[in-house]
């Protein structure tokens, strides 16, 4: 594959084409434009052309894709072609929303050990999965091979839980807390900011008002 | 204000920087310069000004912002310099999260009615508020005057109840279940998907692989 830098944005939208992909396949439809792609997803055609353009040669001209094999290829690209097991830390309300949230399945995830310091917690189930003290976040680790963990603690404890993380061999952050983390150059962190599309809707409510 | 068509990436950044902003003037800071928010949020200087010049002018040369004016500026932008009452519905883990979510009260945002037909809910509390049957919304809308919906029922729930949004006389609707919904032109809809951030990881890991 190429090393080529591909900006957030076309990996984010190839996620949105996988699922308008998938939804096509479900649906016994074999071959799809560009055209389609981006009429179903919103974007122009020439955005999924380019999006694609940065992983090599697709389709055929006048044909399309053949709407199976994009698909797969996307999730491939994706990384989403092997599970991916989660550990996540903070069994709060948000922990257990995720923990039972059917979209990271639906794209092979799956969490694999939940863990919490408070002794009202541990040993509490969410979704199947017994709660347990951090301290026993190696092991779970180690067994299920996790690269990635996901914090939903409160925002003043998210960076001890980071460097436990880090400490404990992860690669990967997902970062639910409404705080900015400070991590090594080589673990890769993302925030995901509940309020942030809120906003997006008040700034157009807004406009329209004047 | 201007009418200037805004992409929503730099609507996403302008709440990042008021974030930024904010935690500034809590350290008693007075002035930033473009370059200093830049470092402080992960994009280049010129991003940042870019951004901003879709608002007008701001600055002065040499001397950078005032952090105060300029958070507040961006605050009135996005339209947070008021108050948003808020309903949910669907009184599930993620609605439960949601109403618990101290990430939307610090920027303005409320929830004052959670909905949902499931009987075993109807009437317990959610964080102080009674969960009520979806046939009191009209009533919630119009005392609290609310104009944005937030939707975390299951996926095959989602465009019911985004229609009963709509007649109840909702503008904008937030949708956290991972499902694409109609809506008449004149709302305003945004999707949360609670994974693609994590696509973003396993995309980044994936290619350190190779």
């Amino acid at each position: 594959m190429k090393t080529l830098r591909v900006p957030e944005a076309t990996i984010t939208r190839l996620s949105v084409y996988s699922r308008f992909l998938e939804h096509l396949d479900q649906r016994g439809i074999v071959t799809v434009s560009s055209g389609e792609i981006a009429q179903g997803v919103g974007v122009s055609p020439a955005q999924v052309r380019k999006d694609l353009a940065y992983f090599g040669e697709f389709g055929t001209r006048g044909v399309g894709y053949n709407v199976k094999d994009l698909m797969w290829y996307i999730l491939k690209i994706l990384g989403l072609d092997e599970p991916w097991p989660l550990v996540l830390v903070g069994a709060g309300n948000l922990g257990l929303a995720l923990c039972t949230y059917k979209g990271f399945n639906e794209r092979g995830f799956s969490i694999v050990g939940v863990f919490d310091n408070d002794p009202n917690k541990i040993g509490k189930k969410i979704a199947n999965l017994e709660v347990y003290h951090p301290e026993k976040m190696p092991e779970v680790i180690t067994r299920h091979k996790v690269r990635v963990g996901i914090i939903t603690v409160p925002s003043h404890a998210a960076q001890e839980v980071t460097d436990l993380m880090v400490k404990n061999g992860l690669q990967a952050i997902l970062n639910y807390a409404p705080v900015a983390l400070n991590v090594p150059e080589n673990i890769e962190i993302r925030n995901v900011d509940m309020s942030t599309k809120l906003e997006i809707l008040t700034f157009n409510l807004s406009k329209k008002e004047l």
